[in-house]
């Protein structure tokens, strides 16, 4: 069993309006000292295997395939043998 | 200038509808070895500020607050001088 952990971000240049969103929000709740706000997603997944070459191809495979946008977002991954 | 990271996770008890779709997407992809996906969010900001053990206590209260419903979420954050 390998468990991989995924870190989906939105690319520097492209406008993340939910972070826009929260900084604003915080701001208005008295944490004016926060900036630059930028909102991810964050994926825990097993993998049933115990081959770590293999599951990092897959992993990879994985992010470019179906869990991030990669016109518009970066991603990067960790894998816990 | 202190950089945060927050990660809010949902907790281990509480059902994650988006993790069971994303899995589901990913075996009919043919990624059968894929297990247990659990979806969270990753935020990174930057604080205006250099004192970090009051930044600490700032970043708690905002996760507290706003940033995770503590109700089905588990938080956590590291901070970078």
């Amino acid at each position: 069993m390998i468990k991989a952990t995924v870190y989906v971000t939105i690319k520097q240049s492209v406008l993340d309006p939910q972070g826009v969103a929260v900084q604003g929000a915080l701001h208005s709740m008295g944490f004016g000292e926060v900036e630059n706000v930028r909102i991810g997603k964050y994926m825990e997944l097993n993998l049933d295997t115990t081959d770590a070459a293999a599951a990092e191809e897959r992993v990879k495979a994985m992010c470019e395939k179906l869990l991030a946008n990669t016109v518009i977002e970066d991603y990067r991954y960790e894998l816990e043998v």
